[in-house]
């Protein structure tokens, strides 16, 4: 029974994983707070309406702090006495250069790296308190495949150079909660959910439905223990390939 | 018999660079722009008037696209049908956080990520095609150990985190560079000059001189050949550690 904050559920895997996590029963999954930038989508304003007792819907943008802050007011105060135990922070853009990493505006990569990464940091220190209050104490930021420095010869093919900038920054930035917070027994970790049939991911090329990052994602949070503490984690999709490796062998992916 | 564009050359191992380079014989060296902020520190200046025949002051704020572009028109103008040869990214800035992670205010992430990261995408995308006319075509982003994800929990008790989630960034933005460049024949690497006493690494508790550093960064930028194309290379300075592990084994960093 835990209950959770995902950032950016709106759209795309935001909404697949607060539409997975409201399948499982109450006596998994207590809350979603459903965080969007600004009012939820029909789509995911249905899906709450759906689940009234165990959703609410919160409005901020992950990159404006004070906004940010009255969430964690409301969220603390649906919550009563009780903590926040896991936030999954997913809200997140990708940039698209064909003209390679010199292509890539000074603007372009501070705007991604303000949503990719500052808005992380926001959000993770903002709530950081609730979710010390917590049963689960689990932080997990969406990262990807691309964010591996060790992998970036395999995907070189994909043109979302700011996007991998700013997601090997999140890695770090994870890496740095999970040291800072694993004596208070602390799960803090990244993962891929797999190149997704998304707005971000592209629906054309993508490998995977959007269900299928979903459920893994989900899969992984659910089972994580602090042994995963600091880690960046791959889902388990056989078949598909990043050139000449596996995309998602269920493992850990190298920095 | 090479040019070399420096950034942040007013002060600590920008100074340290330029001072070394110069002290080898044009032969070796032909000509060091020295960028800058703003105007010269005395002790720069000095150093470009001992030789003025073969070093250029360049004023650009990295982070002001306009003026890195008049830096280009005026470094082209000076090297006349020659290209650069070298480019090193050295201008960088630190911050202290010992509240850990938690503690890092968005501004400043920002801040730090505009000089650290985007400042030398701003300096490499405008110097590039003036170092595909260079002989040497080599860029050398100045990071640091602890910008290595997976030695995260040996550099921890370092509390510069905005720092290391910038320079894991620039980590990522130097491979993506030597990817694109690689089939130019371009060596595109990432080196740690060494905890060093200056003001950036602070003088009471780092380990070498910035001569020591800036010594073996022009060793190893002098001796670069493409095979070190795409990686974060260590100085060799036995005697030192970070934890348990040797700090400077002049081998690679792993990301």
């Amino acid at each position: 029974m835990a209950s959770y904050l995902i950032t950016g559920t709106s759209q795309g895997l935001g909404l697949a994983l607060t539409t997975k996590l409201l399948s499982l029963p109450a006596s998994q999954v207590s809350h979603i707070f459903a965080l969007t930038r600004s009012a939820p989508s029909p789509d995911l304003q249905k899906l709450l309406d759906a689940h009234s007792d165990r959703s609410t819907s919160v409005i901020a943008s992950v990159t404006d702090g004070p906004a940010v802050a009255a969430a964690v007011k409301q969220v603390s105060s649906a919550l009563g006495d009780k903590g926040l135990d896991v936030l999954i922070n997913n809200a997140g853009a990708a940039d698209a250069n064909p003209g390679g990493m010199r292509s890539v505006k000074a603007e372009q990569m501070k705007e991604l790296f303000e949503l990719d990464v500052v808005g992380v940091q926001t959000v993770t220190a903002a709530f950081l308190p609730l979710l010390e209050k917590g049963m689960e104490k689990k932080i997990v930021n969406i990262s990807t495949s691309l964010a591996s420095i060790s992998l970036a010869a395999h995907t070189h093919f994909a043109p979302t150079y700011a996007y991998k900038v700013s997601k090997a920054a999140v890695n770090m930035l994870t890496v740095q909660y999970s040291l800072d917070l694993k004596d208070q027994g602390f799960t803090v970790f990244a993962l891929t959910p797999g190149w997704l049939k998304t707005k971000l991911g592209g629906v054309d090329y993508a490998h995977l439905t959007v269900e299928q990052g979903a459920g893994e994602v989900v899969r992984i949070v659910r089972e994580a223990t602090p042994e995963k503490n600091g880690k960046l984690l791959n889902i388990k999709v056989p078949g598909y390939k990043f050139g000449e490796i596996e995309a998602y062998d269920g493992g850990e992916i190298p920095w």
